[in-house]
């Protein structure tokens, strides 16, 4: 069977609520996934998988224990893995997430408001 | 050490040839690729990888054996591994394109004009 695309537009448009990403596909034992962000998240790192963040909208502050890197339309950034990172946004910005299948949005923390221990698929 | 954000457009300004995808990034073992293509490509499967196909402007024609999808900017789709596609475009396209790391544009099909056995990265 032939797959289907993704329109990664209509996909954000089917929820509202920040720092809660929705997996759209799956690659390569990765799932594609889009977020809407604002505001500050917390420091973690995975473990057990690389982060990659494609920002779509809006503008991604990537903060690095040693650097900070600010993100628009158009760049992606590759967290390796075990590397310690907080995003953070003013104002809302939307992005397309890739992290390996299963793995937490916050990595080894456990926020009893953030940590979405598996995924909504849309 | 911090990862560095990389800029989509900026590594497409690099060059202007078709179907010759550059490697700009590396991600759980896969590759973050840019192409340029124009006009049709060859019938071909990966069996050893997954491929996403994120278009970032113009306009993706993708052939399979039973259907044909059409993909515009901020669209993706994703190609399991062994499932026979051809890509096609009229008019340029731009995209971003994941594959396995050391895995060919044409899969399994040898093109002396179109398979690139090693990718350059820039």
């Amino acid at each position: 069977m032939a797959p289907k695309k993704i329109n990664l537009a209509e996909k954000l448009g089917a929820f509202s609520d920040h720092w809660n990403p929705r997996i759209v596909g799956t690659y390569n034992g990765n799932e594609v996934r889009v977020a809407k962000v604002s505001g500050e998240f917390v420091w973690h790192s995975h473990t057990e998988t690389d982060e990659l963040f494609l920002v779509l909208s809006g503008e991604l502050t990537m903060h690095f224990r040693d650097r900070t890197e600010i993100l628009k339309p158009g760049e992606f950034i590759v967290v390796p893995r075990g590397t310690e990172h907080k995003p953070a946004a003013t104002g809302e910005c939307q992005m397309m997430v890739m992290d390996a299948e299963g793995t937490s949005n916050t990595g080894e923390v456990k926020d009893a408001n953030l940590t979405r221990a598996t995924l909504e698929k849309i």
